[in-house]
C-alpha cells in the first residue's frame, strides 16, 4: 500500500522478514525506496542477505557517499583492502572512491540498510534547518 | 569504538537497546550519526522513544527531505494534519514544508530510523553511479 499526499508519501511495507521477496537485478531482498517514495535527496534500499551469501563484485561510486546500517544478523564488511565483523548497530560511512562489498556469515540472514545521497550536498541539519510550529497533533492537546 | 581511515569511517553502536542511553537536548534515545562519521551528504539519527511517549511539538524543515525508517514497535504519525499508525518496514518520506511529529504508543517503545537529504539534491544513484571494480575481497578469490 503506497498513499501519496502532496508534501508526504508513507508505506507500510511491514516485517523485514519479507524483503526477501524482493528483487533488483538479481539480487534477491533489495528493495530501493527512492522511485517508490519520491525521494528527492537520496536513495534508500532495504536489503536482507540471505545467511552465506556475499556481493559478487567490488564497487565504488562516482558522487555518492553511502552510509550503511546493520540491523539484524552478521557478517563481513570489505573497504579499501580491510575487512571487520559486523552486526546490529554497525554503522559504515563509506565515501564515493571507497571500495566496498559485503558478505553475510553462514549462520544467519544480514538486515541492512544502505543510504546514498551526494557527497558534500548537505549544507545544513536539525536545529538549523528545522522549524518548530504553533500547529498541534492530538497528544499535544490539553 | 570509532575508526576513521580516508575513505571510510565504521562504528559498532551494538545493539539498539542502547540508545536510551543516548540524549540529544533533551531526547532521550535520539543519536545523531553525521558528525560522528562525518558524513556530508546527509544527516541521520537513530531513534528509541520511550512508549507513552511523543514529539511535544510538530516541526517542519527549511531545506531538507526527511525519510522515517521505522525498525521496531508500534506509534502514530502526524503530518499535515493527518494521523496513521506505523509499525515495522513504515516508509514515510516528507518534503521540508510538511509539518510532522509522532509519537510511540503506550506499550512499546519505538525504534526508528530518520534520514535528512536536501531536497533536490540528489542527481543520480545505484547503477548510474555505482563503478564495477575487479578488486576482489577474500570471499570472491577462487
Amino acid at each position: 500500500m503506497t498513499t501519496t499526499v502532496t508534501t508526504y508519501t508513507a508505506e507500510h511495507l511491514g516485517p523485514f522478514e519479507s524483503l526477501l521477496e524482493k528483487d533488483f537485478m538479481g539480487f534477491h531482498g533489495k528493495y530501493f525506496l527512492g522511485e517508490r517514495l519520491g525521494l528527492t535527496g537520496c536513495e534508500v534500499s532495504l536489503n536482507r542477505l540471505p545467511a552465506g551469501k556475499g556481493m559478487p563484485f567490488v564497487h565504488s561510486h562516482k558522487k555518492n557517499e553511502e552510509l550503511y546500517i546493520v540491523l539484524r544478523g552478521s557478517g563481513t564488511f570489505f573497504v579499501d583492502g580491510e575487512e571487520f565483523p559486523i552486526g546490529e548497530g554497525s554503522l559504515i560511512r563509506v565515501a564515493p572512491e571507497g571500495e566496498r562489498a559485503w558478505r553475510a556469515t553462514d549462520t544467519e540472514d544480514l538486515y541492512f540498510i544502505c543510504i546514498q545521497a551526494q557527497a558534500g550536498s548537505l549544507c545544513q541539519a536539525t536545529l538549523e534547518d528545522g522549524v518548530r510550529l504553533p500547529t498541534k497533533a492530538s497528544w499535544m492537546m490539553d
